[in-house]
């Protein structure tokens, strides 16, 4: 994923304590699985002591901010099975920064590997999307993924009046509905073959709570109407063209409980058919690291100066690829620089209810076994 | 692997023909082991039909110069068991370039990769060491290696007289020997406990033959040799220190064909103990593609201005790590882009009988069935 707060490493060599609030959301997200990934361990069935026990983290990006996560499961999974070899799989797109990744994990940075600690342990990688087979079928033990499935296979349509399928409605948001439908299906149906009987899935997810509340929507000022409003000034202003201002979409669904847990409780879905099944759901907010900062110093000019890197490091490819081809690259990137500057601009004049609250779904699924 | 001619993406970019000459030599010392993996793949025993069949490159630098020999190994294992899921699991150091491997293993570059015309294959990478286990017990049914092994775990010594144990002699030639006995040993015993029964390793190595060729020394001038005359000339014209020549040793030895098979073949050793069995071996030799070139186009100047660079590739990190840290860095590298001008010169104005033939052993060693 693209994310820079899931990248840790690029922000860690910096060493200056930057790191650790713009990780931090993140890491705390992740981190808060620990005790269903605990759990979900103590639920799998015994397999052969010759077998290994796979573990994989799909969406890993450098997998800094989940190493403490794994460490714990393979603590887990070593204490109930002494015998098993342990394989961890990290997982991304094929443009991800594995080297970081595989420099994290062997202890090549200042962040605290876990694979010295552990004998009979292999870390491996693979750049197969969840969209697709990552594992020979039956060979997987438990799944873990956090943030990374609210990017769609493809996007469906563009929306005329907004930047998010949060913004959408009528038949564009119907288009998002059903590709996230389709995608979600897609993502379950691949990871029910990989599964081994009684195997389980931990998978964190943004989502659209119950109270509608979603990533950066939670009672302040909604993130994405933010986006959408200075990005329509600009077009208003002529900085950019009607046709770049719709362009501007990002191929991302938010999807409700309802829409995320129907396949796993519908016993007539394809997904209920290839025998997974929900155990557990609860929906989540983890605050905003920066706001929270915010709070603490009180100064407006840095809260705005730090914000705005996390927001643009997920979005700024998708608003790049909006603009005109027949602009030449600089302009584009000019255009784009001066857009994170209005957005940070506006949260320095007026930073109060700014602000990034996460809202995740954790989920714990279960293939039924044989 | 460090060497430039075995990362075929930085030059395929290129696009102009450089790449195929750069790559010319490691790829078709790979491509010959083709026949031998496909031999192999015919030996193996039958597992059950749901278990991988489970292929390692290790040492594969960016995939590219071993695409074909992959394709084929996949193609055999798939006509033998068409049941059989396959894994690839690519290895080398952690500061491999992996992200070049997964975008040319996942065709996002000129070169045409597998992978789209293989059903139930799965690309997994590893940033593990050869000295160490890669993959859990009993999981591997065929191990490859092309042109990896060579390099040592650590430096024994420093080799007063020389910048490569082929010129070494008395008790730091013996250090060497013996740490490449060690080394060999415990490559051999990892792969001992990797392999499934019955499963079997190709490792194409370069060598000292039965007539004492080896790599840059096959009839013409010996390149290591010229190596040390000219880092010699620098410490006598005072470019460099007495310690500074001291100290470049290459931490690479090249077994004779006796330490490569003599641990596969003495009853007694840990080796033969632990099940691995020799199955055939023979030495090759591939000519030097640059000094083909040069036969063809007789163009001196052409000829020095291509082969540099190839050498430079593999050896550049240990001649900077050669100077004192008390230089600034713009100075070793300095001193270091004169030495590399200097073969160059050399060969620019004489360059009869330059060139880097490959001199390999190509082993298959089986595990012995349960």
């Amino acid at each position: 994923m693209a994310d820079q707060s899931k990248h840790a490493v690029n922000v860690a060599m910096r060493g200056d304590g930057y790191y650790s609030t713009v990780t931090k959301g993140a890491k705390d997200v992740i981190d808060s699985a620990i005790p269903l990934i605990i759990d979900a361990i103590s639920r799998l069935p015994d397999r052969a002591p010759a077998l290994p026990f796979t573990f994989s983290d799909m969406g890993c990006a450098d997998g800094g901010t989940s190493l403490d996560l794994v460490r714990q499961a393979i603590g887990t999974a070593r204490a109930r099975w002494p015998e098993r070899p342990i394989s961890v799989v990290y997982t991304d797109q094929p443009r991800n920064d594995f080297n970081s990744l595989f420099r994290i994990v062997h202890g090549l940075t200042p962040l605290p590997s876990y694979l010295d600690q552990a004998e009979d342990v292999y870390v491996l990688a693979s750049a197969t999307s969840f969209y697709r087979r990552i594992l020979p079928a039956a060979t997987l033990d438990l799944g873990f993924s956090a943030t990374a499935m609210h990017w769609l296979s493809r996007k469906p349509c563009d929306i005329s009046d907004h930047i998010h399928a949060v913004g959408a409605s009528g038949a564009e948001l119907a288009a998002f509905a059903e590709q996230g439908r389709r995608d979600w299906e897609t993502i379950l149906l691949q990871r029910a073959s990989e599964l081994a009987p009684g195997g389980r899935l931990v998978l964190v997810n943004f989502v659209k709570d119950e109270a509608g509340r979603y990533l950066g929507n939670t009672g302040g000022i909604n993130m994405f109407d933010t986006f959408n409003e200075l990005w329509r000034r600009f077009a208003a202003e002529g900085v950019i063209g009607t046709e770049e201002y719709v362009r501007m979409t990002l191929p991302q669904y938010y999807k409700t409980v309802d829409e995320f847990t129907r396949p796993l409780t519908d016993t007539g879905s394809a997904v209920y058919r290839a025998g997974l099944r929900l155990e557990q759901s609860e929906t989540r907010i983890v605050p905003c690291p920066f706001a929270a900062e915010f709070r603490r110093h009180g100064d407006a000019a840095r809260f705005a100066r730090e914000y705005i890197p996390t927001l643009r490091s997920w979005t700024e490819s998708t608003f790049l690829g909006a603009l005109s081809p027949d602009r030449p690259a600089e302009e584009r990137q000019g255009i784009i620089d001066r857009y994170y500057r209005a957005y940070e601009d506006l949260v320095r004049e007026n930073p109060a209810n700014h602000g990034m609250d996460c809202v995740h779904i954790y989920m714990t699924i279960a293939k039924a076994d044989a």
